[in-house]
């Protein structure tokens, strides 16, 4: 009647961070706002609708980022068996980082064509690269040594995941270094990367 | 002890998926904003709340429809039993239409009566269109020579479906096409697909 | 591999209705406006805190509103074992009434201590009253002649919340009518509504 | 066909639950408001941000807060496994303060400077004061002469959880009163109670 403590465990971490996914990503919208009437009298709705296109931009592409990440954690949940202390703070702290995006979504959007932009930019890639970090983490914990792996986990899946996960931080603190230098090119290593991870995630899937 | 998979890998998807039409079908009522308290003092609060009425007009059709693909969103998993990266893709393409209705549906709920209304129906619209494809997408790649289907799937259901597909997207198409020659012959097509799927969809599934 | 329909269908329309439920009551605390700053430097933080009294009653009433009727929704759909096109139509618009519930919710926080309360508090009776008829016609069109019920569901339950239904949209009518008298009549109403369906729901299922 | 009452019970209430948790930690975020341009112009895009840390400071509280109690309520359910109606009772209360949470935070953020601080700490610290004791009696109406308990529920696990509550809420009282001394001391001991009770659940459940 009473599940061992561990199955059940892995199990309902699964569910709730499923939850924080899901919500998240569908929370990014809200940041997304009408343009008021006092624009639209100005240019017109077609232009003001236009004219917020760093919001589109970074709703698409936090959009993507989240999804590729819910992928990524779901691969790590399907491999791991046992959780303990370290592995539910990873974790938490992944969460953490995940309800946090829809800010720095925000910042973004809204100073995009600021000249301070470099500075709403890292904000963005550096979210990005802690959430890197925290999967870096929580992979790590849980694949050293097999510690919290199934038994059934394949080999070459536990080595690809380790290895893309070993230049996954670095990209992210790269588009960081690089908003410093340009907006366009630190946002845009942020949507190659999610593209990337995108592709690379699903080829492992099914190999 | 793990799983095949497939069987969860369809699992995981359509939980997911779920999870993100239940949370953008409850974020409508979020863009129904209170009436400030100046203009009660000027109409009074009765006419204030009617005045509202494109918001709550919006908000139904929304509602509505959203609902409808949920169902629809439903009797494809319930057909499909393997995924690939092509059907993820498309799964990914829809949730993220899903996710956004909530900003056109503020748009329009915004503009309904304004000069440009026409611009803020055919965004509606649009968006409902590119909603359609998405739909069409995964089910054309799930069912092409039965690729992804599982082996019960009834060949009824499955013409149906296609059936029912093929002429979706371009009635969307007409709906947006109508937007530019009046707002209320595109809004209220987009109400009667509403209802109208709604009815396919559920004798579909008696039958 | 593939379920039997009736019963997979039941189980999809739970959870999705359990999640518009969970996010549709957690929204209401976005409701609560933290009191500007202006208001803080005049009367002081507790001051300004106290007066938001009506988005605490407003708040209080909803959440315990909501939360009731989640429970009978769930007590519906235990005895409920199969589902048909009527069955789904109650049921998209009791969770389109669900959905709405944050709006009267801010309307009666905003105007509670307006000379229009009437109409705020009428507003939101009667959004309640909505939602009892779409539970009275969900329930009838299941029980009637046993139509979708389970054949283990007990005859006792079946009667007992025939009997609570047919008192139930009545006395919401009455908060309804009651608010066009006095505003505290009306709410208070709800209130208790609340209160008693909660002890006569909990006390139904322990019989 | 039709599970047994008590089985299916418990485990609705803890999915429901599990959704409200997840959405009001996923909230949180919305509390961090973008600096707008006029704040930005005058003193930059970096001194705005690093202004807004007050909001920063509340979000990681609140969310280590919630998450530990969501840790902590999994381990309640765990050990449960009949439900009446006290039971209940004491679990709506708790979801209601859950809920309430976003608010509380939202006032400390933007009140932590504010020469009025310790009123917005107090109710901070008295939100987390209420779940604490709402924790208590969900726990004791469980517990007591093993009630509502799993028969394979260990005897330690139950006596450590007793013993934690037993100092649960007198600590977050204590963290109240201190608010009205110095609000950082305040808001301090509820940061170091997240991580205590973070730190004392998992050995907990380890052991």
């Amino acid at each position: 009647m009473v599940e061992t403590p561990d199955e059940k465990e892995t199990g309902r971490i699964e569910a709730f961070s499923d939850g924080v996914f899901a919500i998240a990503i569908t929370l990014l919208v809200l940041e997304i706002k009408v343009p008021n009437h006092s624009t639209v009298e100005t240019s017109g709705l077609v232009s003001a609708l236009l004219s917020l296109y760093p919001s589109y931009l970074a709703f698409l592409t936090s959009f993507a980022t989240i999804l590729v990440m819910w992928v990524n954690h779901h691969r790590i949940f399907s491999l791991v068996r046992r959780s303990d202390h370290t592995f539910l703070y990873w974790n938490g702290l992944l969460l953490l980082f995940v309800t946090f995006v829809p800010f720095p979504t925000a910042v973004l959007a809204e100073y995009l064509l600021h000249p301070e932009a470099k500075v709403a930019a890292g904000i963005y890639a550096g979210t990005f690269l802690a959430l890197a970090i925290a999967f870096s983490g929580l992979w790590r914990h849980a694949s050293q040594g097999g510690r919290l792996l199934a038994q059934g986990a394949k080999q070459e899946d536990v080595k690809e995941i380790t290895k893309q996960y070993r230049f996954g931080w670095p990209l992210y603190l790269t588009a960081l270094v690089l908003s410093f230098v340009s907006v366009w090119l630190g946002v845009g290593l942020c949507i190659v990367l999610a593209v990337f991870f995108a592709f690379r995630g699903l080829s492992l899937k099914q190999s």
